[in-house]
This record gives C-alpha cells, sequence and structure tokens, in this order.
C-alpha cells in the first residue's frame, strides 16, 4: 500500500484564523481530513506532520526515508525562499516530492517566487487554496502507481 | 454546463515524437484524449488549442470570453518567460487561468523557472508531466464548482 | 496631403470593455473616430491597424513605408517590453514615430516602464488616456509640419 | 477659469543658446510665449517658473497647492532622475502633473530612461522638443475639463 | 492592563560578555531588569523570551497571539537578514511589533542593512544600545494607549 | 545644559494636511510643540530648523557646531535616498544624530528602505509616526547624559 | 544530396534598400541567389524562407524536420534575443543549425550581443555581412558531410 | 591538553548511505573514528556534534566556549549558504574556527560557492571528501600549538 | 589673460577644521592661497566659489559662461555620485573643467568611486590632497595654453 | 599577395591531445597543415602564432601590423573573456580580424559567452571545430579582396 | 614515487618581507623547506615553481602533464580571481589540484572571495598561513595513495 | 636624491601612431622625453619602463622597492581593468604611486571607468593626454618632498 506523508511548514498552524484573505478560511485540520478522505478513496495511507521548525521538518524527511514513505507533499512555508538545508533533506533521501503552495506565490512579493526547494521536487503546485494539497495528492498518486512495479 | 478550453503553446504540437527524456512519449493528442475522458467523468465540457503563434493564441484567449468558456488551462511553452502579451490577454478577459507546464521549470535552466504570466492566473502546476493538466483539470473544476451560484 | 498611420498592439482590441479602471471605457473605436474627426480638422489622413501579432504590426510598418505614410503613431501594448523585432522595423522604415500608452507605464508593474522600441521612436507620451493618441497626433502634425518643404 | 503653472527645472535657462543639437535653437521664453498664446486659445491662465534649484522647485509645487492650480506641466531637467524630494512634493500636493522633457530620454545615455518623478505624474511626455510642453499643455487642459464638475 | 512581550533572538543570551565595542556591556538580564523597571513605570506587564531557535521563536509569537499580547518589540538578531517564517509569523498574529537592534545596522555589513522582517512591523528602531529597547517600550505604550478604547 | 537641533527635511512642511493615510494628521508644528513640551520635562533646550532645500540643511547643520549643538534627531525626507551631501555634513561636523521617520520605510516603495545616511548616524527610528521624533528625543537624551562627564 | 534550409527572420526582407551602413546594400534576394550559386558548387540542395512571423517561423522549422533537411542557417534578427520559443524550435527537431547574423552583434547595442537561440544551435557567425551565410553554409555542407555515412 | 570540537550540520548524519557520488561511501561515524584516531596520534581531545538544527548548532558552539573549547572545525552543511546566526555565534564566542566541506562548493550549484560562514572562521577548507575533516585537524592543532603559551 | 574658476562644493567649506585624517589639515583657504599664488605664477586670473546649495553651484557654471572664464576646477564634494544637475550644467556650458577630489575616491566606500560628472569634464584628478588642485591648474593652464589661438 | 595571420592562445597548443570532447581530436598541427593548403588553393599568404602569454600575444599583433598582415584570425581562448589589452592591441592596429572558437562558447559556462574581444573585431565564429578557422580564413579572404583596390 | 608540484603565483616571491600582517613572516623559501622536509616525511618527491608571469605559470601546468606530476598544489595569488586561462590549463591537463590561499580570501574584499580557478580544482584550502600548503599536501597525499593502483 | 620610476602599459609603445583621436599624436618617447626635462627641472631622477606583459610590470614593480625608488607613476593600460595583481604588486611594495591616463576613462566605455588598481594607489590622473603624466610627476614630487625627513 502506498505511503504519502504530508509535511506542512511555519505558519501553517494557524490556517484558517488568521489572514483569511490570503490563505482562505479553511483550518489545517480541515485540509488534512479531507485529504485523508481523499487518500482513503485512492486506497493510499496518508500521514501529517506541521513544525515552525526547520530542522524538526528536515528530521521528519529523514524519518519518512526509514519508514517506507513512498512520496512527499510538502508545503514549506517561509522556509521555500531560503532552507537550502530542507532542499538537501529531499535530495538525500530521494522520495518523490511535489511542492505546494495555497497562494500564487508569482503573485505576491517578489522573494515568494522564487523557491530553492523546488528543483529538487518532482514538481510544484501553487495557488489553488486547499486544492493544491488535493491536486497535489491526485497527480502523487498517479505518478507512483505508474513507476511501481 | 461547465466549459474548459485548454490552451497549448509553441513546440508542443511534436510531443513525444521529440525529446523524449524531457518531456514523456506521450503524444499531445493522446494528453487531450485523456483529458477528454477525465472531462466526460467531472461532466464538463472541454475543448483544445495549439499554436506555434503568440498572436494565435491571444486571439484563442479573446475569444475564449466571447464564447463562455468557464475556465483555462494553459501551457504558454517557452512564451511563459516573455510574452507579456499574453499576460495581458489573460489579465483582460478575466477568466480563471492555471498555468501548467509538463517538465519541472524550477530544475532546467534559470530562465525557465520565471514565468511573466503566471502572475495573472489562479496558479501554476509544473513538473508531473501529463498529470500537469490532469491536475489542472481536476482543481479547476472544483475551484469553479465551489464558486459557482 | 500628410499621412498618418495609427497601429495598436495586442489587447487593444479589448479596450472599453475590460478593465476600465486602468484604461478608461472608450473602445478603441471611439478613440479612432475621435482621431478621425481630429485628422480632418488638421487637414491629414489617418489610418488604423490592431492585431495580437507580432509579425502583423512588422509587415504593416513595412507596409507604410511602401505606401507613403509621413508619421506613425504606435502603441505597441505589451510588446512595449520586449519585441525588438518592432524596434528593428521602425528603425528600418525610417517613418518618424510616437509611441503612446494610455494608462502610465511608470506607475505600474516594473517592467512596464522599460521600452525596448521608444529609443528608435521620435518621442514617447503615455498615461493621458485616449488623449495620448490625440497629444501624439497633435504634436506629430505639427512636426512634420514643421519640417516639410 | 482653468489654472496652469510651468516648471522648468536646472539648465533649462540656457535653452536655444546651448547644445542646439539636442534641444533645439528655441529659447525658453520663446517656448513659454507660444504656450502663453496657446493658453489664451485654450482660455486658460498660464503661468512659468523656472530654477536651478531643487528646493526652489519643491517651494514652487507647494505654493501651487496654497494659489489654486490646477494642472501642472513640468521639465523636471535632470532632477528627473534623482529627486525623490520633487516626486514626493508633486504627491504632497496631489495636483494632476505631466512631465515633459524636450528629448527622447530613450534614445540617450541609460540613466536618462529613467524617471523617478513620472510614477506620481498623470503622464509623461518626451522628445518632441518644444511640442513636448504644447502637446502636455493641449492634454492637460482637455483632462481638465473632463473631469471638471 | 497592556502586555508587552520582548524577544530576542540568536546570539543575544552573550550579550555584555562578548564583543563589547559592538553590543555594549550590558548583559541581557540588565536590559530586561532595566525595561521591567520602565514597564513599571508606564503601568504595563512585560515578559521576555529569548532563543536561538527560528521555530521557538516563531512558537513564541503565536503564543502571544493566544496570550493576549498588545504588542511585540522584537530584536531578531541574525534572523532579521533572512528568517521570512518569523516575518510571516508577525503578520499572522496582526500584533503591533517594533523591531530593534541595539548596533547601527546601517553602518556594519551590508547585509545588515536589509530586514525581511521590519516590512511586516509598525517600525524599527537600531543603533541605541540597550535604550534601542527603551525607545521601542516608551513608544509602542504610547501608540497602543493611543489606538485603545 | 543640553541642546538638542532638531532638522526636518523636504515637504514636512505640509505635514498633517496632506496624505494623512501615510504620515498621520499632526503638522509639524503640532510635533514640534509636543517635542518642546517633552525637552522641558527633561530639561534641554531644543530647536528646530525645516528646510525643502538640500543646502540650507547642510548649512544648518555646519551652524548646529559653531551653536554647540549637542545632539541632532534629522527627517532627511526624501533625501534620505540620496543626498550624500548631507551624510558627508553630519559625518563632518560629528554631532550624535538620530535618523527619524514618521512612516515605516522599509514597508513602502523599495528605495525608501535605503539610506544613505544613516550609516553616519548613531541610530535610525522609522514607522512610529509623530512618536518617531519623541522616541529620538528619549533616546538622545539618555545616551548624552550617560556619556557626559 | 543534402539539404539545407536557410531561414531569415524579422526586417530581413528590407535588405538593401534600408539602413545600408549596418546591413550592407545586398538585397536578401541576391544573397539567395548567391548562396544558390554557392550550393549549387558544393552540389547540395538549398531552400529560402524568410518572415517577420515568430510562428511561421516555428512552424518552418518543424517543416523542416518534416522534410528531410539536413541542416539549418538561421538569422533570426532580432528574435535572437528574446525568442525562446526558436530555441526551443530548434532544440525539439534535433537538425544541425548555425545561426547567423549580417552585423557584428558584438559591437553594437548591448543587447544584440545576447543569443537565446545560439546555445542550441551548433555555432554562430557574425558580423561578416553576407558572406556570414556563405561561411555558415561553406562549414555546415563540410561538418554535415564529414558526420555521415 | 587541547580540546578541539567537530560540529556537523544538517543532512550530515545521512553521510554514506546517501548521495555517495558526491558525499562519499564513509559514514559520519566512519570520519569521527578517523578523526578520533588522528587527535589521540595529535595529543588532543576531541568531541563531536551533529543537527539538523540551527539553533541547536548555535548552542554547541555556545557551550563551547563554556566547556573550554581551543579549537572548532565545522561544517555547516547548507546553512553556510545563509544562517548568519551561525556566523554571528562563532564570532561571539571567538575560538579559532575552520569550516570545512567534503564536496567542492565551487564546483557544483552556484549559491555552493558563497559561504556568509567562512569570513569569521579562521579558514575553509573544501572538496577534499573525509580528508577536508583531517586537514583541518591537521592544521588546527599545529596552529594552536603554534600560538599557545 | 586666461581666466580660471574653481568651484568647491558641500561641505569643503569646514576642510581642515574636521575630519583632518581623510581630508588634511590645510583650510579652503590656505588651499585657495596657495592657488592664488600659483596662479600668480603661471600669469593666469583666477576665482573662487564655494557652496552647500547645488543650485548655487549651477548657476555659478552659468555664470562662468557669461564671465568669459576659460577653464573651470570643480570639486562636486559629495554632488560628484548623484548631482546629473551640475553634469549638464558643464556639458552645457561647455568650459573645459577638470575634476578634483582631495581623497582617493578608489580607496573610500564603493559609492565614492563612482562619478556622474567626470564624463563631461577633461579629465578629473585624485587622491592627491590640496595638491589635486594644484595639479588640475598647472594641467588646466597648460591645456588651454596649447590649444589657444 | 594577401597576407593572413593565425593567432592561437592559451592552451590551444595542446589541443587534440586533451578534452577530447569538447575540442576535437585534431592538433593545432593539424588545424595549421589544414589552413596552410586552403590558403595555398586562395592564394594567399599564411602565418601561425601560438602563445599561453598574453604579452606574447599582443606583441605579436603589434608585429604584425609592422609586417604588412591584412587580416588577423584569432582565438583568443580563454583571453577571450577578461583582455582588454589584447581588445586594445587589435583597435590599435586596425588590422580587420575574426574572432574564432573551436567550441561553441554560447553553450558552456555563462562567462565564455561574453567576448571582451569580439567588439573590435570584424566578426566572430563559434563552435564548427577547425571549421570555425576554416570558415574565417574563406570569409577573411573574400573580404579582403572585395575591399581591395 | 608520487610526485607533487606546487606552484605560487604573483608577489609570492615578496612573501615575509612584506605585509606580515596580511600573509606572515615566514618567506616563500621558508614555506617551500618545510614542505620539502613534509614531503621526505610523507615518501614524496616535490618540486616547486614560482612566476608573477600568468603564461609561465601556464607553461608550467602543461609541462606538469609531461613530466609525470601526480598533483598540483597551486597559490595563483591574484590571479584567481580573473584568469580563466591558468583555469584552461588546469582542466586540459587533469592533474588532481588544490589551490591553497595563505591569508582568509573570504574575509577581506569581495572580490577575493570569488575563484575562476577552483572550480576545475579538487579543492580549495585557505586562511591558514604556511599550513595552508601544508594541509594540502597532507591531503593530496593521502589522496593521491588512496586512489592509486 | 628623489628617484621616480614610470611605468607604462600594454599598447602605450603604439602611441602617437595610432588612434590619435583618442591618444594624441606624441609618441611615448616625446612624452618620456617632456618628463625627463620636468625632472631634471625639479631636481629628481626619472626611469622609464613600458611593457605589453603583465609579468614583466610586476616584476619592474617589485623591483623598484630593491632600486629605492621614491614614487612610481603607472599607466597601466587596459591592465587598469582586471589586474589584481598588479594592484597587490604596488600593495606589497608600498611606494607612493599615482595612476594615470591619457584619456578620460569616466566619458568612454563603461569598463573603462572601473580600475581594480587605483584603490591601492595614492590618487588618480586621467583625461590630461600626456598632461596627466606631467601633472603626476608635479604633485608626486611635491607630496615626497613634504613627507620627506
Amino acid at each position: 500500500m502506498l505511503k504519502i506523508r504530508v509535511i506542512s511548514g511555519p505558519n501553517l498552524n494557524l490556517l484558517g484564523t488568521r489572514e483569511p484573505k490570503v490563505y482562505g478560511t479553511q483550518t489545517l485540520e480541515d485540509i488534512e481530513n479531507a485529504l485523508r478522505q481523499e487518500a482513503r478513496d485512492y486506497g493510499v495511507a496518508i500521514e501529517f506532520f506541521q513544525s515552525n521548525h526547520e530542522g524538526a521538518i528536515i528530521d521528519c524527511i529523514h524519518d519518512a526515508a526509514r519508514s517506507g514513505v513512498h512520496g512527499l507533499i510538502i508545503n514549506p512555508g517561509a522556509f521555500t525562499h531560503y532552507s537550502y538545508a530542507i532542499r538537501d533533506a529531499i535530495a538525500a533521501v530521494g522520495i518523490p516530492a511535489v511542492e505546494v503552495h495555497l497562494s500564487n506565490v508569482h503573485a505576491r512579493e517578489e522573494f515568494r517566487a522564487r523557491s530553492v526547494i523546488a528543483p529538487v521536487c518532482m514538481g510544484q503546485i501553487s495557488g489553488l487554496g486547499a486544492l493544491s494539497y488535493s491536486a497535489a495528492l491526485f497527480a502523487l498518486v498517479k505518478k507512483l502507481e505508474e513507476t511501481r512495479p
């Protein structure tokens, strides 16, 4: 059974209660519940992790490799723009990863358009709100099933 | 019934027969057939357009507004990096659009990471091969249904 | 009799019906009608051309030379910012040209402040709405009459 | 009755007698006389000010607000490229302003293409010689009449 | 009663014992004691937090929102120059914040003059040594009292 | 008795009556009156100067040295961003200076975040409205008293 | 028999009659006639195409692949500096191409020295007037004969 | 007896098992064992620390000062390129440090060539694989012995 | 008889009494007295002007043209780095000018190495203290005598 | 009889024996022999020079002028990217020169695409291997014969 | 027996007698003598070369290949920052090389932090004074012995 | 007796016979003869050196230190813009040097305005033709006499 881990970075724990104009009114828990249901429909296992600590996210990516995770969905939050350490972690474990963003990072401050992590991911999805996560799950599951023996 | 138009830019007509390492072995027709099936499953109408001419793509975007298209999926190909004219066309017609790329534009030449069109789109999906189109359709349909009366 | 050709670039055909806050509520036809009347008052012939195709605009500039046009008023739209080909066309035919913009290109996104075409024009007028065209006609006619035998 | 103030910046007092290839052979007085006649034709009041002192130009812009001036035509000369103080003055008084340049600032040294003042003006006219002023007056009067009760 | 939280970032725990030429001879405890006294004089509650961990600082900012803190004084130390995650945390909780620096960040290495956090703060105070904190407290209390019902 | 001179640069004479959203509703006179009262409370002498002329501000800084001024509070307005001449004046006289800004210069146009004057000042305070001046006075008086024999 | 296609971009149709100081007095037809004779001497087939339309040039490159063309000589004119779409077309068809320029692109405006197309060509020849084409034909024929079975 | 502390940053715990082409097949434990032996040969004490958490590395550097460590060997991993906080920690404690990298940071992605930490270290060694650590120990011991009383 | 005018810009009136390490211990009056003597030796007339006001310096340059001055020696002080207005003034009057600096502008802050005025001067002399002025006078007199009828 | 001198810069003496994937398997002697034969066919004299010393190449260019050389073919090797001294030498002697490169300098490291020498040459040929030299000879001979009396 | 060649670039012949604060008090001969002893201890042959001539260093690198040298230690001095020709020489001969610097190039002028040569070396050691050479020898010998049959 | 050495860099041996519009009609020998006479008048010894070889110039600077030269006048020609090696040579020997240029380096191509050597010289003189050398001698002699015991 395919195992997907969803990692959310700094400030995403505040989702829904803060800045709803930019990030929508759903909480992270809402999104995770929806994804859990979708994963069930796809017949894949799904796990969630959120932290405001860069180091904890790196540890979690390392752990994914040890735990037999097949695919990562990662919303690195603001770490997107400078955490070469998370980039190296993803490259090191070699698990296919999709970077997601709730907002359209190309339509905001200039620094948000640049991801130091995306170059080592399989792809990137941005701007679709909670659907960025869903679309990533949709595509990742298909991709992993295609390339599986 | 929701109507989605899928626009593919320069050189995408060569898909499948050329540079399969970067762009995969599916032809554009293969992708369109798959999307047609998916659209049928979602119960939405879907139309396709491909051109190597920037002006023809702009005309097609204008036409979408006149034809009552509800959402655009656009792979601007290399126009992504300089066609401010296509950007203005999308902004002008005001139809929600998702920019898609087959390859991971963040993992190739530096100029490919910069889109002049994405800032006026709803979002961007890249790196998932033909699934970039499918994921865009998946999300666009959901989004349009959410925001519909 | 002096002959002036007015060339409008991509998306200007949508004028009036779209984004009125930025571009005003007049259609391109309204502007052309007003200019036609003004030209009549100045006693000069005037012709209009609009296209979303860069190549068609270049062809039209070449044609202007063959057709004995004395002055060009050109609103290159978004081509302003990257069409070195239109720049070269204007330089090649050697017809005095005034670049016009409806909006104040200096007060919007940074890329709009940079014109690759203006260096080969006689001058540039921006930010005056439809009056940018009128002011260009006003000045171009005076200029051409001054320098005429 | 509409009141327009025309402000000319550093070195424009030398006009006509110096560097005629770039700036033409008309003196500033010639231009002002022509404008005075044109203003009379339009039925508007017109005033002139020239100074080589940035501070004096700022004082003059402030004074315009106190004196009930309806529109400004300003040729900031070389201050165009660095006087954020004049920019702030125009923004502060909120009087519609048109920035004018005799020469085509886009066809000379690179620094001349960049105006720090234009972003707070209504528009910019360059490259038409003395006609830059005339075209600005032409457009400003029309604009002010349009938006007047 | 107004509640102010003072957050100090990496290496500020070493204050007083290290590099006194740049950062002065007072320890962080000295500064906090002085601020505690000043807060008592102003009749406001004050709390202190220091950490070398970016994630802990983000957690602390989130906690401030939950704990009813009215104003933040934050010296992000070196995080000032790259922690977009702390920036987003401050923007997310919406508590008025004043960024402070002991040294004059404009008079040192070039990278120190650039703050990625200041744009979401109310203001920034730098270069006054321990008085940067005191001046921030002075101003923040006045500001909060002004805008309070 | 300590003597402080407060210097305000271009356009600050318009304070209160113009652009109140950015700069508040207090006039410069209001601010000066409040500072005068605060100075009386601190037992220090205070003087005020405002000019739109860069040269006059330089003269005033030179004069401060001749007049035995102990500290400067300077809001250089837009000169902040390019007046290397004011920078050199402050460095030349060697009087401790605090640069102040009413608005948060880090949250506006990019050019406002860069001060060419701050590197030769003791520190900088921005974003606190009229309290930027008060906080500067507060800190400058304490600082001068600390370092006085 | 080797087949070579020569593609000339925007404004090259005006060759000979315009700007002879930069581009020489030969028409494009003159150059093509000379090349036709040289091709005959080399015993290779040669075809010519000129367009001011970027899309038409891309179509023509695609067609070259379908038509069994062995080598391309391309003078992209001003498209050289921004047409990533033509670049992708050449890379897609995989036909050896030599980029040519009549003028020395390194001795003119800075933007002319940068080619976005050359990186996917076999080589580049510039500055030799009509001989740039002849030298490209000379070398391309030799190269293709060398590498042919 | 001299005491050396070796600090390894993010992802170095994965050494040997991941990306062996770039980082070699030795585990971090292998390297530490080799260094332990070398330290014994030099007659110096050696300690090891690895963390994926920036804050933990800063804490460890502070602790080194309290623990009487004489020299640091630090491989900051990806923190090399942005952790001004680690830079400040090293500068604050004033312990001689040598920055080491297993791979040649000058022969990889451009961002890897830039270290924000090296300017406050004694020196930097890169590209020698595990020997980067050994060479650093070799030199650091000699250096410390030279400068010791 | 040749007439030379020596213009000194902002803060040069403080020479000798301030920052002697950078600018030497001579006052501007000392330098002028020395130059007066040297001029007498060369048999040329010499005049001096100093101002902290950019506008006054421009006025003085204009006046030089009216007064029959044959050569200018100008130390623009900090105006060197941004006063395009002074640059234009020198270009406008067409009097041969030598730009001088007391300190070596290439050995100080980076912004000091860039002169916006030097491109329109005959030459530039820096770093020789008061001798920069003397060397300029020496060379200017020789140059003017060479090129005089 | 026309005299052509072929100058090859640093490391070209190693040609053929080193890095054949980039530079081909022919030695410089092979290339020179082929060129000698071609020159004989064209009826022109040809001379060869290779050096790893920038100064020796400059001397050789100077000598070409003294020796009546009519045209230069120069492969400056890595000097292409920084030797302004060789650039000045070519400009000084005024002999028509063609810059050649064996590899496609536009398809390698970014620094290789920039030539500081090409702006003073007649043209540049790159990417054709040994044929770059042959094509240069071919074109240079034709060009010189055209412009000869 | 392994053969190592040590190459020192411009101005290193002055070592010890000049600028001892930056480069130490040892002469180059002192360093070479120490290295000679160390080489003897390692059982490897060692040779030394110093030149202020870029061309002579390139010749020496070429000669190393012909002479069967197994490893290079190179301190390119100031050539580090611009000699692409030395870079190409090292790449061409393919001998493993370690770049060394006496001073910490990351802690001095900005241009010193950038090496155009390091990307083709095995590694780089800087900041350890004469020990940079010793550490390079230490590591190079170990490396070569590891990879030797 | 003071001893001055005058060093001229690449292509200056061609002076007078080439590009007289930029560099004048005097040969280097003419300039040296004039300087020899001037030196005799000042009662100082003078020596001359010219080379197109960077290494030879460095050797000559080193030799100056050994030969008891008191001051250097150096025209580095095009080496001005990239020879950090010459820069280091001048810094190493510590002899006061004046950099001279015949032409106004600020009024030509942008790269000519930047000197990597000037920061370690006492000063720089440019644009005065042969008088740049004379003025340097004039000032250097005075300076050396002032600072001599």
